[in-house]
């Protein structure tokens, strides 16, 4: 249990002493609770091979868009860190790392990696061109022990539920595959359907018939929806407790059927114009929540991120460079058709982010603080570090209170970061809860029920769990 | 004087010791000045009648949207807390409150809450299932008292100025009523003509013709302007000293004659269009404006809020049911055409009130901190907790200072929560202020001189008191 | 050097006892180091001619727009601070200062004129009526010494260089004669075409038409370009090492030659309509980052500011009268064709200042951690006061870390006000920094490498010095 040697320092809580002192034994407290992860991208493939981590290039930098984007930012060429190129050396990939370790400092990313160096190597200190080799060697001797491996790793990291990001024709085999394994934890899938609501998606008619072709259901807008909700089922017989929706923007619109066929058609024939476009996709939104209230599916939306900002970068590259960007992003009207329709059915959960800080105060808490259906989104991607976590609470506390926020979520494709993400979050909260202490707002025994619940019973609740 | 008797407390002053016994001082020098409330939504009926409050639940829960939108979104039904349904049992009501108390946790209505329970029936601690019936019955045993009538509150806070917002055709027979009430403060009416400026209200027409007929004047947009002119004068003769508009976007034009009444007439046949009647609200809030260089009420524009945004709730529950829902707010081009014309007119205060907080470091403190008209409104709604509070200073002050601030709003319903709210400001603002002197950024009798009159000479300059 | 002598103190450092001392240990390091000023508004003939201040309203009030503004919000004409008013009293204007000076609590400009008259003049405490003409005698008895003089002022600054803003058609005399001056430090220019590259400025046709017949260009589109070209050279062998460019929005746009020409001779014949001149103004940011690709100049965009929103102030008193207002402003779409073409491109620098807040976590941290190209603007204008930078370190850092940031730019035309500037940016700098430390998200000796940094190494990185 490396983490759980490192609890008594006083990271990342209050300055003032009393106040250190007050969100330190709240942090003591939840320590040591089990991981809920509702939301994250680690493939679940890791976990079905179990084979051992290659070396630290593969493990702290090629994998992670965090980690890419900013050395690409201070200089240094994707290619150099094996992004998109598996010829390229990982003592070079990791030398890039350990040579532009300032560019990290007061990053979210920079605080994880010191974390996950010190708790699982025993790194402590920098990294600097002196002592990458070093290292990079020491690295590569323990990753052969068995407690490195991805299983061993899962039960130390005392995972009670870890959900991953699946296509919606995915078979869910490794999910399968892990249902009865020894790993202390659930592992379950979530339906991410975005490439086949999206016409402008590349591959979106594809992708359509295939799900037509897979389900057995008619090329027609009410074919294409059984298809999407028997795929939901095949999710849910698999463990699936969430649908997720990255969109650009969040926005509904309830369609009659025969304008929906209409879009329908012209989006599998490749013709549909950009504003229709935008309608279907607005409408499918809608759509998503209809079957959510049938179907009990935790509806997620992380909305407002153009994806792929750099079109030479995508084409060499692919997705996931480190080049997705926040737009502004306004909830109030777009939402509205949906939550006319479907926000106060008891059985829709419908949790909200945004990458853009104003809507917290502005949209979400006040949504959330309405809709019993609505919860504010943990801070999410450029916004799950130490203080904007802190932020996100500021922003959103005083309006919605702590119980309707969906718990943290680590997002992440970077499976040994987990542990330290979520530590950050009960760290960043406890403070949070220590200063309403110290001000006299709540009272210590209600600051320690929401320490425990903010780890447990509110991510069972908004999750279903 | 319960609220006097726990001045001493620390709480919401900074945490660290020294900051905090500079703020304690500060606070302790304003803490039981006068309360100074030039906008909020008191019924003067309610100071008329004196009637004893029936119980708890009326008192606390049944007319807060703040409270009962926050149990709705944690999933109790509106009609059990007594919205829009008399017949409920105030003790289920109560109870509700009581057994999800946790959800208030970190809120501003949690807050105020608690120091209401404590303040004026020395109830201490938390709510919950076990106590909310002996709790209830204890209030209902006070609410008797001569002391708990709302005249006797009235005295008891130290009022010195109550505004009340009112229908144009109000015939402000309340306030003459109040006139001569031994509650040692005035209780003023402020003039609130939404409904008779915006061509989409449902009773536009219907009010605008009994405007026209309780003024005499014609049904031509010389005869509109000049019927509001009227009123607005009645509302001055009862001591009036502002005009407050509700706006989704803080929108002006000005138009010519003709434009505007073809507008006008449109507006009245409800033949107007989205577009046009959006123009005609525009060109009304200039109108505002006009006239209030005129007749010297100031303008206080409460702007960015889109209005029963659920319309199902709207359709059973009728307006101010908690689900109106903040904007995304602009004021540096909407207010252009208004301050072009009238913005440098010594006779114009304006106040303008935002809930998105982007606005207010971005436009409002650049706008203050040039035209001597412009005010920067407190945090208002979803903003008066705090730290939203503080936010707000720390996001204005830089630019616009204090004294282009308005002072504090309760903005409130909730009778008994006026004290709680100004004694909230009090503390939060005395904290800034000891921070600036700690950082040496003000002295200490400067930061005292501005503790006196961020409670007493800016309300009354900004608000001509 | 009156400056160094106040480094002991605790101005501006965190409250926390612990966490202000390390905060004063990072300062210590930095207080003294040289100033780098790359972008600003002092104009060189001031050391040209290095003539005595005329006096304490010259020095502190007449040309400070930021101090006209806010007498001016609270009621001072502009005229009586001699505002495009050369026959004003000077010691008239000095006294609306001074009894103003509440204004100025908890403003940058407060702060920076407490320190410039504590610093040079040795007048401790608040300005007010009684003292206001003692004081003007005082500061008038030392203006007339030798070390008032601005050469003599520059040295003890401890300039190491100051950047000055530079109509293209300038031919930079003043910059000439100073190139051998004993100061210490050098003066360069900076390229700032905006009236030239604007349809919608008054003098666009002029000022091209001059362009033109400056370089013996064509008129056409191309000979336009070569024309800017070629000015930059003059600018480059002046010692520029940027441009900069004030912009509404940041847009960008890629056009063809046929559409650019057609568009160019519009906007010469001053029949260009608004959204055509929109699309050229679009499109010649384009062409500067394009140049800049070419001849290595960096490229400064100060975006989001509506210039002159009063009409009638604009037409007595001229620009930078104190009422430009920001706007709500966006990068990521807009600035999208620029960094698209040219992003990922060595040479480029590109600078991105905002005056809306909530574009730093939101778009202009991710722009930055991903495009080598892109600096985040330090906070700029209503922003470069205390607790706004310490909110944008706040809102960047955990994206793009501390080397993704410009480093302090002071844009004052108040020379006297320099280095409380950059003192005020290097004591809040040393603060978040020593919090960061005592959170133990980053080591002391990091945190000393990236004090040093901040005020050296990083702009002379970013600004090519």
């Amino acid at each position: 249990m490396p983490f759980s040697q490192r609890r008594a320092h006083s990271r990342l809580l209050p300055a003032d002493p009393e106040t250190r002192a007050v969100a330190a034994d709240l942090y003591e407290r939840v320590a040591g609770l089990p991981i809920i992860s509702p939301h994250g991208h680690v493939p679940p493939r890791l976990l079905v091979d179990d084979s051992p981590f290659a070396n630290a290039a593969e493990l702290f930098v090629t994998h992670d868009h965090y980690v890419t984007r900013l050395l690409h930012a201070g200089g240094v060429a994707l290619k150099t860190m094996g992004v998109g190129d598996p010829s390229a050396d990982p003592r070079e990939a990791w030398r890039a790392l350990a040579t532009n370790w300032h560019l990290f400092a007061g990053t979210a990313s920079g605080y994880w990696l010191s974390e996950e160096l010190s708790s699982f190597f025993g790194v402590e200190g920098e990294l600097d061109a002196d002592n990458a080799d070093e290292i990079f060697d020491l690295i590569a001797s323990r990753l052969d022990e068995p407690e490195f491996r991805p299983r061993a790793l899962f039960r130390s990291f005392n995972l009670e539920v870890l959900a991953t990001t699946d296509d919606p024709l995915s078979d869910l085999g490794a999910h399968r595959a892990l249902r009865d394994a020894d790993l202390g934890g659930r592992v379950i899938p979530t339906f991410r359907p975005d490439a086949y609501l999206d016409p402008e998606h590349a591959s979106f008619a594809e992708r359509v018939t295939a799900l037509l072709g897979a389900t057995g259901e008619s090329s027609t807008f009410s074919g294409y929806l059984a298809a999407l909700q028997r795929r939901r089922e095949y999710f849910i017989t698999h463990g699936a407790v969430s649908t997720d929706h990255g969109v650009l923007e969040p926005l509904t619109v309830d369609l009659d059927a025969t304008t929906a066929e209409t879009l329908f058609q012209a989006a599998l024939a490749g013709t549909i114009g950009a504003e229709p476009a935008r309608t279907f996709r607005a409408h499918m939104l809608f759509q998503m929540a209809r079957m959510s209230v049938d179907d009990g599916l935790v509806m997620t939306v992380h909305a407002g991120v153009l994806r792929n900002h750099s079109t030479a970068t995508f084409a060499r590259f692919g997705p996931d460079a480190g080049h997705d960007i926040p737009v502004a992003t306004t909830f109030t009207h777009g939402m509205r058709p949906l939550l006319e329709r479907f926000g106060l059915e008891p059985n829709l959960h419908l949790v909200l982010f945004t990458v853009d800080e104003s809507a917290f105060s502005r949209e979400l808490a006040p949504l959330a603080g309405f809709y019993p259906s609505v919860y504010v989104g943990a801070p999410w991607w450029f916004l799950d570090a130490p203080d904007s976590i802190a932020r996100f609470r500021e922003a959103t506390i005083e309006t919605a209170g702590f119980y309707k926020s969906s718990g943290f979520i680590d997002d992440t494709r970077a499976f040994l970061s987990i542990p330290a993400r979520h530590d950050t979050a009960r760290r960043v909260d406890a403070g949070v809860l220590a200063r309403l202490v110290r001000e006299e707002r709540i009272s210590l025994s209600r600051a320690e029920q929401i320490a425990d619940d903010l780890v447990g019973a509110i991510p069972r609740k908004v999750f279903k769990l």
